[in-house]
């Protein structure tokens, strides 16, 4: 599919008047329909409820209803747009959650960016909700917020921007690694980017055993002798960079096995000749990659970019909706660790059918994905101990 | 219809999973679709909104979208249950103001009954909707609320306990004075409760022109000698009882014209005899009436109840998709008297259509009350000179 085929035209008509409408899920065409579900037959509900909190999750949809929740501070490769501004997106993003998993979710964008009045906003409102996929907040405060929304709250909790990416790049490298037949504890990683995804793919690369992570930031590597480091970049000093390395891109790249660009940077084709030979390279900036894929193909064994017009897309629909399908069918009270590793190797599954290296992850719209993930995922919830007692 | 065909099991049933869902406008089935609905085309419209906000109401759901508000604090007749259990009831009006208006709407339920942070939290959000309907807040904190809010967001606000029950009830009250030939400035009016309904119920009645108008509270006539009275019930004191009387329903009832019971007292047939010849009684308590209808229609010429198993049902569905719908429709900045008055008006129109004793209303399902009061309330607006420049 080409790009090209998309105009302005056909965006903005896609969204007028908006991409989300609520639908009952139940007609009202009689007085009985009404006597039902609103007075007086509500009451009966509601009553009940009261008598037992629980069975709010039975017959209501909040318990299943995912919050996209976002400030507006980093859309997409936009920066700080605003609140409104973010709608589009996460009106996307909910149309996805439905599309892929079923799920039903609602965009609330705040006009706020302090962390701590968010934190507090969503927990006035846990109610309404069953879920929070965080989206489009910006580094580092996106770190400060989640960690205090996973504290503040009893029920699963994601910033996409890391996890779901992370998700992906690491099906991504599982796909790769096994087309090229290389394991994961053998390969030195470089990440361009110490934002939310670049720490977040540090995070999970290292949980699934990869062998050595560089990660940079716009001053060059990541490393314990800077004194410029905050919290979040200092923890990842302590478990990146084992060779030590100083300096920047070129001398990470050198020798290296993965590129990983998470960042608005440019990657000369040059250096991507100074890496191990047949490297992997993910030039996942959008809509513009950090290196052209025809140019990245030249000199790497296998290449994938963040875009719909060229193989092997990574894109975060192949997690969220399965991640958040998983973590509510399981009753979760958290996403944790395991269960991302879970959804990660779920997508990788699907890949493995079909590999290639042109189809190192599934197609954004394989519909095999999100169901897969979702057991996966439900599944490590369990065998985390997050799971709640009641089961769907 | 009789209420006896629904089962418990009917309403239980209704409920099961909830009565809301998410729905896509446009379906995702191919990447052309998700280049539109998500990245990168998307990116295009976030751009154009950041540039231009008023673009938000054009591209995305938001500035149509009603949030349904409420704490639990008064949920229907069963007083403070909380937000969850409130919930049932949030669903069921979304799904009336699907059904009647088109209109879209989240539930927004808080575990919070602090006034100024529901105000606060709302503010946080106020970029994720396009008006406000409160619903089944306790009175007195109801009115500080609504008061506060209108103050700070600039979109249709309104509670509906408040407002949505006074314009039903004055629509049923023009409806009855027709059918007796009865003009509203010669009815002597006795309303029993001071709470949300109550109060709003006095105001909208003198402003349609009402003689005169009692107002009772748990403590009976409330007058301005009574040193007990709230701000509101103060208020109330200054255009109400203009015959001064003191004392409780017995007092107020004798000779009076128009009976709206809005608590849940009970009211004993011989006070009905007291009254003036050919009165007219709402008993508006739900479930059960301040007196059996069939009671009532042995001492009165018209008779409603919020039931709808018995002739002239009051309910709020009359007005609140219309009013919501009217407001959106001429980009109101709020929801004047007017706009109620007008919203009473359309809907005594459809009920003249076919006015008779048990027909001083339209019927809950009536498909053309809420266009109809849309209008109106769209034309109100322009001539009270809120309706904003962008016209839809």
């Amino acid at each position: 599919m080409s790009q090209a085929q998309v105009s302005d035209e056909d965006i903005f008509n896609g969204h007028e008047r908006g991409k989300l409408s609520v639908a009952a899920t139940r007609p009202i065409s009689q007085a009985r329909d009404l006597s039902i579900a609103y007075t007086p037959g509500v009451a009966k509900v509601s009553r009940a409820i009261a008598d037992d909190a629980a069975l709010a999750a039975r017959y209501t949809w909040a318990d299943r209803l995912v919050a996209v929740v976002s400030d507006g501070t980093a859309v997409l490769g936009l920066g700080d747009i605003g609140a409104k501004a973010s709608l589009p997106v996460m009106e996307g993003k909910a149309v996805l959650f439905k599309t892929f998993a079923g799920l039903d979710s609602i965009p609330l964008v705040l006009d706020t960016t302090d962390v701590d009045e968010i934190v507090e906003t969503l927990v006035r409102l846990r109610p309404s909700f069953g879920a929070v996929n965080l989206e489009d907040i910006s580094a580092p405060r996106c770190f400060e917020l989640e960690a205090k929304l996973v504290e503040a709250l009893d029920c699963p909790v994601m910033h996409d921007d890391q996890h779901g990416t992370a998700i992906v790049v690491l099906a991504a490298l599982r796909g790769a690694s096994r087309v090229l037949g290389r394991e994961m504890r053998n390969q030195r990683v470089v990440i361009s980017g110490a934002g939310a995804a670049g720490v977040a793919c540090a995070k999970i690369l290292r949980a699934a055993g990869v062998g050595d992570i560089t990660v940079l930031d716009s001053k060059g590597i990541v490393h314990s002798g800077r004194d410029d480091l905050n919290p979040v970049k200092a923890e990842l000093a302590t478990f990146t960079n084992s060779l030590k390395l100083r300096g920047g891109l070129a001398e990470a790249l050198k020798g290296a096995d993965v590129f990983i660009g998470l960042s608005s940077s440019t990657v000369p084709g040059e250096l991507l000749a100074t890496m191990a030979p047949d490297p992997i390279v993910f030039a996942l900036s959008n809509p513009d990659p950090e290196v052209h894929p025809d140019v990245a193909a030249s000199y790497a064994a296998v290449v994938a970019t963040g875009r719909s017009d060229f193989p092997n897309q990574i894109n975060n629909v192949l997690a969220f909706p399965g991640v958040f399908k998983g973590a509510l069918d399981a009753g979760a009270t958290a996403i944790t660790e395991n269960m991302k590793l879970a959804a990660a190797d779920a997508i990788a599954s699907v890949a493995a059918d079909s590999l290639a290296v042109d189809r190192i992850v599934p197609s954004p719209l394989d519909e095999r994905v999100a169901p897969q993930v979702a057991d996966a995922v439900a599944k490590a919830a369990e065998s985390d101990g997050v799971a709640s007692a009641i089961s769907r």
